[in-house]
């Protein structure tokens, strides 16, 4: 992609957005949960335009020879509306991520600070067809005090208009300013959006791993996201053979295509004998194709690995096999080729687990459960932004609580530092909270 | 800069860092204070040897003309070195960052969620000059559990040399792998270190301001730091003049040079006539230069701002004086101008200093006390790794707790997603914490 710098129109456009956000940081709990309901009732109201608006997209994306998954993702139909405005609702019920003092300090008599939970303030939200992560994504946004600058792909174009249109529509019977959202609708904005630093204040990518990955490479705004899911299943030599079978199964062939499903399974040489003869029989008896080691492939895996198996995200019914030396050789192996997602280890050796949870950097680490159980849903988040396999916070499945950062608020009395250098007054740093 | 690839020698180290920084993340709370009092230890054995490694560094310095600020902030003489073995044994005492549970749910019965405080990994460290922050940053990375990858200044090479040399012999005392800590000595190695992406974790630049933003342009990692402190002090119209003269004089000349020092003073037009012409005195006493819009010039101020004023970092006796219309105005002027780094109000009417503390978004917003005050120390985080103006967290003045992420343990006995995927098993999603 050519960096393009943005335009004084969309200068223009996101400090609109941004002096919304400023206004919408100031709503109340209440005000804000407000304006999600009426988000809502403008969706329904606008229901019929919003489909139609769709199966115009539909129709052209099918005329100029969409691919098959990518038409269904454009799809949003009357009863997927009602799921995603159903979902917003939800959204609306979701504890409040703002106002939230985390800290509370008197530093000297009379000069007390505090931290306190704050928007981040403006989202650049870059997706590639799904109009209905608009919504998702809407909602979130004004959940959170945030303004949102939305920019979907061509081929859902009409959709993102009229869905956009009806919130800001819902928006303005609310408290919350309709300029906190903002649609972008050419093709030149995506790339320009990712310049607005000072006006964006992260951005969060919806799409395929090279999506992420070109987003990331493209800005200098804090990217939401993840690239890549290699998660990693071990099997430790003491370990419930049945069980560990469940999980290896449920982990990969659950939902082959996700994040969290597993792409290499590694097994300690000493159960490997007893493990992978039945476990291979119930991969092949789920269609799932396994590559494996020389180990491996002694004990029954049909095809070889190659180096490039290791760290591969197949994100389909396919699994690298490899037999290690023992533990430290899985978390040697996953340190190389891991992603830092979710690793789980199967085994009735506590020391074993423990070493594992200790050891593996990764935002998600599992013991004898699948690695498809991380996902905010199930993690009880709520709504997920996504799932970030970044170091720093947030990190693993990020709900409502990755959208905001913290403020210092110091409240004094004409308090200066002078007095303090001087040594002629002196700091309490005595803690309020509770107090 | 020239962009310049990680050398396998380079990769080599850095994997080192990282192996010894994963055995280090499992030691206790005791042992990595134990390490900090052998690392103090080893430094006043070494005392000698580093003062002399210092001297050599600036008798070459000053024959090479390094310009006298930079000298006296290469200087390691003994008492400095006092003071840091001092702040040394500081940091060992404080709070224990990583291990603390952030949550802890019940997602099914058996299947337990908590989210962990852990170190981040490994930290890239660059510097320019300034031995002594080799001391503090190793110290703050060991006591979080951090390894740590330091590059100095050519100028400071022999002191780096022998203080860390005397760190590592410390760490090989205690039950820190010494390794955790390496020092990269030559000059293509900053610009190496800021491309090991998957090794690195967080950057951690210490220098200009110059230097911290052609570090944040060169690399994907994320940086832990600030590039601009212009902070604004807004006196509103209901003001006891005298105490907004003493905050605005402290935030101003207490210590110029410092990022938390204002830049611009903001007046209400209403309070201009009052509040302005003794100021002009207290400042001009004070040997600071203002420069004022038109109205502050007819009330006294000596030399007319230009439009590149506002928002200008001057680091020195300068003060930037503007006349607004209101506190919208001036909210409006911070919002154009400001570094979201500390921003002030002065004023006696509560309802005018609430909007401005929830409106203004910056990492600190004061009522009525100094901008000086903005500092790691003075808010009792202990020791600091820098000012943050970044948005997300950690920003403002970052101590231990910014150099700790977290990470989600799940522990179940053979939990399967597809039992919750078919509606046969359900979520109970209890909070366990206090339980």
């Amino acid at each position: 992609m050519t960096v393009i710098s943005p335009s004084a129109e969309l200068q223009r456009r996101a400090r609109r957005v941004r002096r919304g956000a400023l206004e919408l940081a100031q709503c109340s709990d209440a005000q804000r949960a407000a304006a999600l309901e009426a988000m809502a009732a403008a969706l329904e109201r606008h229901r019929d335009a919003i489909v139609a608006a769709n199966t115009v997209d539909q129709e052209a994306a099918a005329r100029e020879g969409l691919a098959v998954p990518l038409l269904a993702r454009l799809k949003l139909n009357e009863a997927k509306l009602a799921d995603c405005i159903h979902g917003l609702r939800q959204v609306a019920t979701l504890p409040d991520p703002i106002g939230y003092r985390q800290l509370h300090w008197e530093l000297a008599a009379g000069l007390e600070l505090e931290r306190v939970t704050v928007p981040v303030g403006v989202l650049g939200v870059v997706f590639e067809s799904r109009p209905d992560a608009v919504i998702q994504i809407a909602a979130l946004a004004i959940r959170s005090g945030n303004g949102a600058i939305l920019k979907g792909g061509r081929e859902a174009l009409n959709t993102c208009q009229a869905v956009v249109t009806a919130l800001q529509e819902g928006l303005a019977s609310s408290a919350v300013d309709p300029n906190s959202l903002d649609l972008l609708t050419s093709r030149e904005e995506i790339m320009a959006l990712l310049r607005l630093d000072g006006l964006v204040d992260l951005i969060v990518p919806r799409g395929s791993n090279a999506f992420v990955r070109t987003v990331q490479d493209n800005t200098r705004i804090p990217v939401l996201g993840h690239a890549d899911g290699v998660c990693h299943l071990y099997v430790d030599q003491r370990v419930r053979i049945d069980m560990a079978i469940a999980v290896a199964l449920d982990a990969k062939i659950q939902y082959p295509a996700a994040c969290n499903a597993i792409e290499t399974l590694l097994v300690h040489r000493h159960v490997a004998g007893q493990f992978l003869p039945p476990a291979i029989q119930a991969f092949t008896a789920a269609g799932v194709t396994l590559r494996g080691d020389e180990q491996a492939m002694a004990l029954g895996v049909p095809e070889a690995a190659t180096p490039a198996d290791w760290g591969q995200e197949y994100l389909d019914l396919i699994l690298a096999v490899r037999v290690v030396e023992d533990l430290e050789a899985a978390l040697e192996h996953i340190r190389r080729h891991g992603s830092r997602h979710t690793d789980v280890i199967c085994t009735d050796d506590e020391a074993a687990a423990a070493r594992f949870l200790n050891t593996v950097d990764s935002a998600g680490v599992f013991h004898n459960c699948s690695s498809r159980f991380a996902d905010g849903f199930r993690y009880g988040l709520g709504a997920e932004v996504g799932i970030s396999t970044q170091t720093m916070p947030p990190r693993g499945p990020v709900g409502l609580e990755g959208l905001v950062t913290y403020r210092y608020r110091l409240r004094g009395h004409g308090h200066t530092v002078a007095p303090f250098a001087s040594g002629a007054e002196h700091f309490s740093h005595r803690d309020l909270q509770g107090a």
